[in-house]
């Protein structure tokens, strides 16, 4: 089985994290006989530098010739005071993602039992642990409906956007999660704002059509205001929640951040053709760049994702995650996840990267 | 000084703790010599059983004679099987809104001290409380843009909604939100995500401008889905926070729910004539609806804030929010704000009322 993988590491921890995850692919390698050939192009903040913009051709061509993305994170204060659009997050990912029409990102988040402590939520709340599927879309709504700009001068100069969503790219991602909660707990959660947009009544209808060809997942429908307030209740009580590209963008975040430990997770952006991106959630935090103290885990479980999603070896996806979770059910942790009086037990990058290697 | 109040009290607990804040009114009314008048109309839930429509005509003149709305709350399961956007809360409200250009919505939310335990955050976080007032624009952005509407057939039929926002709009809302920073802790986040929109692009360009009149205001940016994060970790960083009418409904009811006390929240939505809508943050809650035990204290601030931005009666207001100050430092409280254990404790919706008005 051989594969080819375009690496774009990135910016600030990106490049630390990512030798980790290769260390860890090459464990599976071995141990299942898969040959994975890697390019590695420039991507974000150092492709600014070396070629002048986050999204250089030669990347683009590396990735349309590869089988996956496996990215790392980008941007950095040297990048912020260029317009917010030309920034190295935006101008690389969404090109990427409307490219390769990753129209489906799948965002995973769970509170790991033993690391209750670092969700912000208090203690009787965040004891009864969650584990949440955020299914967002991904290429459509109001990231790429066209009309986009300015018209009109002086005070009543406007802007504007437009929300756009079809029938067709509401059931392709509704299917998605449909397709998720049978493998999990049997419940949809579908996020909107029927009450106020016409994209979101389109929306509802057509995820109640796909509910009926999976008559023993249960659906139910929030709006976007309560599913921000719910989620800091009652976290539990979700299992796939599925989203639009801005809603996700805003609850993937909320989710992530309850868990309090996003240095732990991962994302896929997929195509329908298998194609994928596959990156951690957290940022490329500049703050602890090259002090050797980042989390690995989150590039290490997008490899993970990767190996599932794009390159069809479950078995290999399955080892790195139960590789990762005796790392942390040892208590083999960044300090980050630890308590400030442990945080001299604390691994560094490199510490975690051999432990899951080795367990492979 | 004379004054016409129309009373809109709707659904669910609507009716009794607007009786409360009716009660409230008096005892002011007597101690500062005012003169105020009501007409009471029908909205809502209940305007749909006795008049079809949940805002009926009569409803708006009486509105349109006043000087201000006090409103209660709208919505209950007996209409939620209409189509979203003709069910009370949508029907009513959007209209009002819309009808007197109601374009800033103040949401003051405030970890009340004695309540940390009540937030869903953790000890350590709670216990540093926090006070964030959300600025919010209410007749722009994606709620009222044109076009909005669906075409095209089959599975490529879509739907389309409009954000729009010109500078004129975002100027009159930061200016709002500048000042009130003034009368505070000095700061105002404006919430965007100019790293997508071309509405954010240009809220943050005009924001920028409006901060230059206020140099002794410090104005700071965040995307809206780091906002949702950060809120989590620590809200006591934040002062005002001003944002759109969609991101202003997300976030103002992610930091309703920090406080951990909805029935303790109310809003003002204010035109530039001086003309608002006065009404509680939280729901209608018909779950508890006539059994007496609804918090009044929402409604009750509803009406202090009625008070001093429509009748300019800033005594009177303040004097309503010592007496609320007052209930909730003596430990008065309706039962939800109670721990299970002090349950017996509870006050009814009358004897907080009474307790209120009594202490004006
Ligand atoms: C960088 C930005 C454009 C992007 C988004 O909004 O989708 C990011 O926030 C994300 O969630 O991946
Ligand atoms: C009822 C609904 C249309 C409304 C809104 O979205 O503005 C509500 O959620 C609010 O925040 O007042």
């Amino acid at each position: 089985m051989s594969f080819q993988i375009a690496v774009l590491a990135g910016d600030g921890i990106g490049p630390e994290v990512m030798a980790e995850a290769r260390k860890v692919l090459s464990a599976v390698e071995a141990r299942f006989g898969l040959d994975i050939k890697y390019s590695e192009y420039d991507v974000g903040g150092i492709a600014i530098d070396n070629h002048g913009c986050p999204l250089p051709e030669a990347t683009l061509k590396g990735c349309e010739a590869a089988d996956a993305i496996l990215f790392g994170s980008v941007g950095g204060p040297k990048w912020e005071h260029l317009p917010p659009n030309e920034q190295p997050e935006r101008g690389a990912l969404l090109p990427l993602r409307g490219h390769f029409e990753l129209f489906c990102n799948l965002r995973p988040a769970k509170l790991h039992c033993g690391l209750e402590h670092m969700s912000p939520l208090r203690a009787d709340i965040s004891s009864q642990g969650f584990d949440v599927l955020c299914v967002r879309e991904l290429t459509g709504g109001i990231y790429f409906g066209k009309p986009k700009g300015r018209q009109g001068e002086g005070e009543e100069e406007e802007a504007f956007d437009t929300m756009r969503y079809s029938r067709r790219e509401i059931r392709r991602i509704a299917k998605i999660a449909f397709e998720a909660a049978r493998g999990r707990r049997g419940k949809v959660t579908s996020v909107d704002k029927a009450n106020v947009l016409a994209c979101s009544v389109l929306w509802r209808e057509v995820v109640e059509e796909v509910a009926k060809d999976f008559p023993d997942v249960t659906l139910e429908h929030i709006y976007i205001d309560n599913a921000t307030m719910q989620l800091l209740r009652r976290p539990f009580d979700f299992d796939v929640m599925l989203c639009s590209n801005l809603f996700g963008d805003i609850l993937s975040d909320e989710i992530a951040m309850l868990t309090g430990s996003m240095g732990l997770l991962s994302s896929a952006s997929m195509n329908g053709s298998g194609f994928g991106l596959y990156e951690p959630a957290g940022g490329s935090a500049p703050d602890i760049a090259g002090k050797g103290i980042a989390n690995p885990v989150a590039q290490i479980l997008s490899a993970a994702l990767m190996l599932r999603h794009s390159l069809q070896q479950e078995e290999a996806a399955a080892c790195i995650e139960r590789a990762v979770g005796k790392a942390l059910e040892n208590g083999y942790l960044t300090g980050e996840l630890l308590h400030a009086s442990e945080r001299h037990m604390a691994k560094s990058t490199k510490e975690m990267g051999d432990f899951i290697a080795d367990a492979i």
